[in-house]
């Protein structure tokens, strides 16, 4: 059942209705509204009572007051979940605060699981449910998202989509009513689909739950989070977000830590890590070697990934032999890691050479390649792609995103993060680095 | 004169040409190889001597060795500059030195300015003068950028292009045997194409005269720079890079900061500077509002300009008035900045009226407006275009990058710098922040 069905485009309504149908959502649909009739073809219902079955879930896209009536109604029906879009509640004040109360008491009297109030709604992709006003269809896959932001939200899906991540689950949390994200995350946790988590976090009620089971969780499927509000200013402007305390920050990264929770500074950090780590498989340790065409990007990955805890060995001597092997035994270049191959290398076969040398050396245990965008040389793509295997490789190509796009999905078949950004390269490799399976 | 000129389509030589002729350059064109005879229809010279006049410029695109004999050549015959892309000099140890050293005096000796060696080369816009390996084609504008590394140049001229900067010149700075970054500078502080200067710098020899002379210029025209060499394995790869000594980063971060220059932590962080420096006006202070209908993007804007020094002041009375005008006296939310105008915010009429308002409140010097991409609500592109006056407007469209690409241009031309994600946009603001016209 969808509540606030409506004719107008611009309305939330409306395009809730949109949404789900455009997403391919096979099961029963009840659109709701007194006196609309057909919604593009689609049967209205003029009341809920009317729909001639117990739907599974109620969308109320209602204002705040008439929300928590609705609600009362799916559960006099016997209607067990619910999307409750509206905002004006706790976040609001005190009055909105009572109101709030009363519709969770309303939800926890019918047994109701309520998402938000005040969300952006819940996708599916395995159901291709897309309960959002957001309509989209995306490419399903291992990567699921919790935000307690929709704009947050849509910042890291948006970004997944770029990267080309498939999604299982997005959900966005509102003001944890009745669930809250310790709530979602035990549900990925039991989600066969989902393989990493994403979260973004203003505050919660049970911080101690939440990184608890984070923890436990992370070490079957990665959880990368990104928590906002360090600043003083933020703390109010969350309270009247969501309604959240957002706590000390300071006692937030500590907990991460102590729970092996990878914690990140930005929406887009956590999707550049959710990319290796869904991606790549885990390093050993923390060993890394760098094979390029262009020395500055070397010296500026070393820097990050020093930061993140990298250290850069020599090569070992049959790995040196290999890449004089290639590069001649007098290379206008000094061979030391990270390895500029600099002419030599414009020629993809020789990066592809060069990377199976070092792939083969035990002194690495993640392999990073650089390479930048050319009209003439192409990228070493089917050269990384057929280095697939036990030690992860990731691919930074130097380039405008669209100039990459194509060789994205070859790689990532093949089990290689590649990034056009130095930035983005190096939060991928902290990310598999923090998820290491030992001490190098 | 273009030495090494050669039909082979993956040779650096082969691609100069192409690169000079694909950029559109109208001054005469004299490739040279003793055999080659022609090159796609253009007349090739047996050597230097049978060209018929002194060309202003030589290219040199030969091994290290062969180099140093090409450059005295020219010298002869009356060139004055030359452009060397072999690498093989004193990156490479004490051999490559002694030989750097014998083309440096070469140059010296005929007073040939001498871009190089170990150079991507440099493109000016204006003269429609590609002299690189990377067949391209730029929008000229008013950026230039100068890099002492090949690879971190490409990465700022590619994040450029995304950003829809348009480029005056580009140089790649290589081993700084004769021209140092320093001479660079000091051309463009003279160009009057160049509105702001981009930097990426691993180490000089003449840091005192750089950051002088960058601090002059950039009380006219923005110099944004980040510097690679913060960790230890990196002065090592930088001096078997361009041979140069990186010095103490805490040293250059306070010399940067004593004389007004704005220093950062990447490559993509100096183009998201250098597009709201050309973009907007300069603010007044660092009194910040945001307009959105997304609170959560507005907790993260909060949190990061805070640590670039921004407050973010109550609105004055008269704002909330005009505020409560738009979104009615009791909207579902508390009236505040960061203003959420939620729901009411997905119409971009609202969007715009709301940042009128707060654009004609003396409290602030800068606004901020977060709209998320939509099927069926558009960005608020006109409304913002319509806003352009003395105060700077960012835009942030949380969305991919090819979801707002048509907004970027129309922004971009109403004074408008529109970023795709929120921490580019929070970049873009602190650069605006750092050269505000006073403290507020």
């Amino acid at each position: 059942a969808v509540f606030g069905a409506t004719a107008e485009k611009e309305r939330v309504g409306y395009n809730i209705l949109a949404s789900i149908v455009h997403g391919g959502f096979a099961g029963d649909l009840y659109p709701v509204h007194p006196r609309l009739g057909e919604w593009q073809g689609l049967k209205v219902y003029p009341s809920l009572e009317e729909i001639p079955d117990t739907p599974d879930l109620a969308v109320i896209a209602l204002s705040e007051g008439r929300t928590v009536e609705a609600l009362a109604r799916c559960g006099e029906k016997g209607v067990r979940a619910a999307v409750c879009l509206a905002g004006g509640f706790k976040e609001t004040g005190e009055a909105g605060a009572r109101l709030e109360a009363e519709l969770a008491a309303t939800a926890r009297r019918y047994g109701i699981a309520l998402v938000g109030p005040n969300t952006l709604g819940i996708i599916n992709t395995g159901a291709n449910l897309y309960v959002t006003f957001y309509p989209m269809r995306l490419t399903g896959g291992g990567v699921s998202l919790i935000s307690q932001s929709g704009g947050m939200g849509l910042t890291m899906l948006y970004r997944a989509m770029e990267e080309g991540l498939g999604i299982a689950k997005f959900v966005v949390v509102g003001n944890r009513s009745v669930l809250d994200v310790a709530d979602y995350l035990a549900w990925l946790e039991d989600d066969p689909q989902t393989k990493a988590v994403g979260l973004f976090l203003e505050g919660v009620n049970d911080a101690r739950r939440l990184v608890e089971l984070a923890g436990r969780i992370n070490r079957t499927k990665p959880v990368v989070v990104y928590k906002a509000g360090e600043s003083e200013g933020a703390a109010y402007a969350a309270l009247t977000h969501t309604g959240s305390m957002v706590g000390s920050h300071r006692l937030y990264l500590d907990s991460c830590r102590q729970h092996g929770i990878y914690a990140v500074e930005s929406a887009e950090a956590v999707v550049s890590a959710l990319k290796a780590l869904t991606t790549a498989p885990r390093p050993a340790g923390r060993r890394v070697a760098v094979v390029t065409h262009t020395a500055g990007p070397g010296i500026v990955i070393l820097d990050r990934l020093s930061r993140a805890g990298a250290v850069f060995p020599p090569f070992a001597p049959a790995t040196m032999e290999a890449i004089r092997g290639v590069m001649g035994e007098n290379p206008p270049v000094v061979i030391k890691n990270p390895l500029d191959a600099a002419g030599a290398g414009l020629s993809p076969a020789v990066i592809g050479q060069l990377t199976r040398a070092v792939c083969a050396d035990p002194s690495f245990d993640l392999v990073l390649v650089i390479f930048c965008l050319h009209a003439n040389w192409p990228f070493p793509t089917a050269e990384l792609a057929a280095l697939a295997g036990e030690k992860p490789v990731v691919a930074c190509y130097i380039s405008t995103r669209a100039g990459m796009a194509k060789e994205q999905e070859t790689l990532a078949a093949a089990g290689v993060p590649v990034y056009h950004s130095l930035e983005e390269a190096a939060r991928g490799a902290s990310a598999l680095m923090w998820y290491a399976r030992g001490e190098s």
